[in-house]
């Protein structure tokens, strides 16, 4: 996988959630979806990370019954006969959460990671929710998710050049847990990598076109970087990144 | 790894955190680790893990002056000139918590997994909190640590015929966070694994003696076995596992 910035064609939607509390799959970002996916018909679902260990089937059945609501035909890909060229002729793809090391496993078991990096690098519209957000990054090494699968590199798609870490949690001032916050993860991860890391609270999501990205959604985000203080992003704001970090 | 039952000699103290709220550094297990460690005058530390990127030298440190007040000498393993021998003649070893995935790199790295594993299966005690205590399991695999460095296996020590879920947590019925709870990613990792879980709460410690397993201090533990319903362990209770389990 390379960082180079090839990115002008990039249109991505990464959410740090497909849920949140209290509502219905997906329906907090429905309004976003209709706007992003206006001109699109059919849609490629991946259904690899399957959350909870749902079949790819029935996790296909959920997604296509949610966006059909807004005029869009969905096709899981692990019905297609022949993958990669319906990852190369996708006008859209969604990667949905679940596990990113089962996710991640299969995209490199099929040999599919360089045809969805390359579909979307040529102006596949892309949206990713939860483990499907964490593969936009540099690397899959902030995922919140167990090992439960081996796989043969945590090097992921690089359209953006930093690191996701979806559902961030702030440490709770009340909790007796001693178990690491989220915060101290991420630094421990700044000990051994360069590569910064956006922390995207439940709520929120990134709009990315080309090199220009911007944190949509009510929260702010937490920006860490390597040896530096965290940065609290606010909402709408664009974020900015040098070339070399 | 073999996870044949070769284990007679094996002496395990198996804590689920080094800390629990409101106290010192394994201040609540002190007369359990007198006891445990009543005939030893030295212990090789391995400060692998790192929590929080703390040095190897500052973390034996910290060891050092905790387990001197039941008169044990600490040496780190990091200072061992020859850490194979060093294991191999050690009376007990203590691995402690940090990130499993830097822990398990760092013991392949330097070829001493299998000298650590049979070091304690030829009769050196050992004590384990967090991290430490995940690596006596069948593999690293229930860890809640981030992937921020890579492993050429995930296998581990296998002393005991299960893996280990250390700070165990109950889903919160309050929480509105949509993460994955603790049992949802074991359960997860069931889709794709045999190998049963003990959730160890925080406060909660094993014994283990040859092949009698028991579960120390104040809480029940939670036991996942695939395709069961999850079972609560009460304390003290001895562990029963059928070989091919």
């Amino acid at each position: 996988m390379h960082t180079e910035r090839t990115n002008k064609n990039i249109k991505l939607l990464l959410a740090s959630t497909s849920t949140v509390y209290g509502s219905n799959y997906l329906e907090y970002l429905m309004p976003e979806l209709e706007e992003f996916f206006k001109d699109i018909k059919q849609l490629i679902f991946i259904p690899f990370a399957r959350p909870a260990g749902i079949s790819h089937e029935a996790y296909s059945s959920l997604v296509s019954r949610t966006l059909t609501k807004i005029g869009i035909d969905v096709l899981g890909l692990h019905s297609c006969e022949d993958p990669q060229k319906a990852l190369s002729e996708a006008e859209a793809i969604f990667v949905g959460g679940g596990n990113t090391f089962v996710l991640v496993h299969q995209l490199y078991a099929l040999g599919l990671m360089d045809s969805l990096r390359q579909s979307v690098l040529s102006g596949s519209k892309y949206l990713g929710t939860s483990a499907g957000s964490n593969i936009a990054g540099v690397s899959m090494q902030t995922t919140n998710d167990m090992p439960i699968l081996s796989v043969p590199s945590y090097a992921t798609c690089a359209w953006i050049p930093f690191n996701i870490n979806p559902h961030y949690l702030d440490p709770n001032p009340q909790s007796r847990h001693k178990g690491e916050t989220r915060q101290t993860r991420i630094k421990e991860f700044h000990v051994y990598n360069q590569t910064p890391v956006l922390g995207l609270r439940e709520g929120s999501w990134l709009r990315v076109t080309g090199d220009q990205i911007r944190l949509c959604g009510p929260h702010s985000a937490r920006l860490f970087r390597k040896n530096q203080e965290p940065q609290e992003i606010p909402p709408t704001q664009l974020l900015s990144f040098s070339p070399n970090t």
